[in-house]
């Protein structure tokens, strides 16, 4: 008799399986990587209650655990590949729970040009416990990395900032949500590949802790300081009436935040209308010790309660 | 002011990183993979209180969480690389907490020879839940599958089985272990790297879920049957007291459980020698529906009530 648990990977999981993934029936994955490129690697995790809601639908959970990676691929300027998952769950999770997962891996799988390649699934006495590796691959060097903002470059974001913390509160009953954009942005992130193209910006990261907290990180990697205008931050109509502290430093918005020099400014908003993604200028980096100013319409220096969010205070 | 979750990766994580790893504080490692060699990939999680006891030491559960993906490299035949790992734990989780798994993850990754690429820590309001996924490399063609076993070939085991099982009795007080002997075998595993290699072997796994339930993975995968002789198992005298059943059906074994065809095996007890790594053969494999007969001296079946471990039943 096989075993419930190599059954439930045999009916959920090994669809998904792709070249070199030996149908998951081996202990490991054998593939080759693509010629002449290097590879781009990143594993995130994700806890039922404090990544999703509880009663979050296990397909949607899945295309947010894939999202969330392939936006950190995006930042880097990566093409997707391949991906690992584990997922640890009660022993009580129910037969649909891995199906609507496996149904949500398999969309953003394709929607990404992702294969599986390989995983584990285990019990747990706590909540969904879920970690994703994935693996694309960048022309040598032409990966984009934090540490490339220089003074004078423009600060730059895709996107509207603040529907991710401001989707959370709609996705509790907390903010007014109409039509559920808001609920839809914090459950479904858009990774925005394509956007951070070698030699058009100079750095990117995704915004996934806070556009202040986010845009330190990027000063802390390239010494340099940031002068952030907060009223020329895009947000979305939806999320217009939420507190602006909230959407500057709220996470889960996984747009791309980007550094441009002056003389790639034109090119970078062409190139973005080819995507057909909204680009916004937000500020400038500066020489000076790393530092992020929020500057408010008139000219006045903000203070925020919170940069970002933080697992650990 | 950085956030404290980029400051405890800052203080316990970067020392551990590796050519590649953009020192953690990208958003994802770029790497060159090792010119012509296929990599091997594999992740498996860890829960605390399923996979380790809630008090294990925290360098301990770091380093079972590497070897345990290790040894899924072993039994590929492949070279350990690098690796990633998650790491969900609960706000109140102590800074020495960090310190003990950092330690762990640092011992087992110069005993390997792996670095560190990247991943993610989060909290969790649930037990501490881990991820590793471990990339390895081996010559093209020549990884070592479950699916080469042959009608004739016998059947293999590296060191001793049933101490993973009875280790984790000892390690509850259930069972004797005056030198603590088989608590450190529940605690620590010893991947068997170098013992599967291609030519030599026909087919391997790693025993983690008990060896006959995993001895019919072997047979689903090849298309043969096993005959098991339960008594030419080996066991260490430490575990002789315990339950032949639970021996052969009990997890984290983490011993090579291996097809050799006759005419290979003087060449891989020679082989195996070189390494001092005791190989004792258990049964042979023969033509038929696969399926797993487990024999005793007399030559009777014997019939268990469980086969191995499975999260879900």
């Amino acid at each position: 008799m096989i075993p419930a648990e190599f059954s439930l990977i045999a009916r959920h999981f090994r669809p998904l399986a792709g070249e070199g993934s030996l149908d998951l029936s081996d202990d490991a994955a054998v593939v080759t990587p693509p010629a002449g490129r290097e590879l781009v690697i990143s594993a995130d995790a994700m806890v039922q209650g404090v990544h999703f809601l509880p009663d979050d639908r296990a397909d949607l959970v899945a295309r947010k655990l894939i999202r969330t990676n392939v936006s950190d691929l995006a930042a880097m300027g990566a093409v997707p590949w391949a991906y690992l998952v584990t997922v640890s769950t009660p022993r009580s999770t129910e037969d649909a729970w891995f199906a609507g997962f496996a149904a949500g891996l398999a969309m953003d799988q394709a929607e990404f040009g992702l294969s599986l390649l390989g995983g584990d699934t285990t019990s747990t006495p706590g909540p969904i416990s879920l970690s994703l590796t994935i693996l694309g691959h960048v022309a040598p060097g032409m990966a984009i990395r934090r540490n490339g903002a220089r003074d004078g470059d423009g600060i730059w974001v895709s996107g509207t900032i603040g529907d991710g913390a401001v989707g959370l509160l709609a996705a509790l009953g907390q903010f007014p949500d109409p039509d559920g954009f808001l609920a839809d942005r914090y459950r479904l992130p858009r990774p925005r590949l394509g956007l951070a193209r070698f030699g058009l910006v100079r750095a990117c990261m995704d915004v996934s802790d806070g556009l202040v907290q986010d845009l330190g990180h990027i000063c802390r990697a390239s010494g340099v300081a940031a002068a952030l205008q907060a009223d020329l931050v895009p947000r979305s109509p939806q999320a217009a009436g939420a507190e602006l502290a909230l959407c500057l430093s709220g996470g889960d918005d996984y747009e791309l935040l980007v550094a441009v020099a002056s003389d790639q400014e034109a090119a970078f908003q062409a190139h973005a209308a080819t995507l057909r993604l909204a680009v916004t200028r937000v500020g400038q980096f500066h020489a000076g010790e790393p530092h992020v100013t929020v500057r408010n319409k008139e000219g006045n220096s903000i203070s925020l309660a919170h940069t970002g969010w933080s697992h650990f205070s």
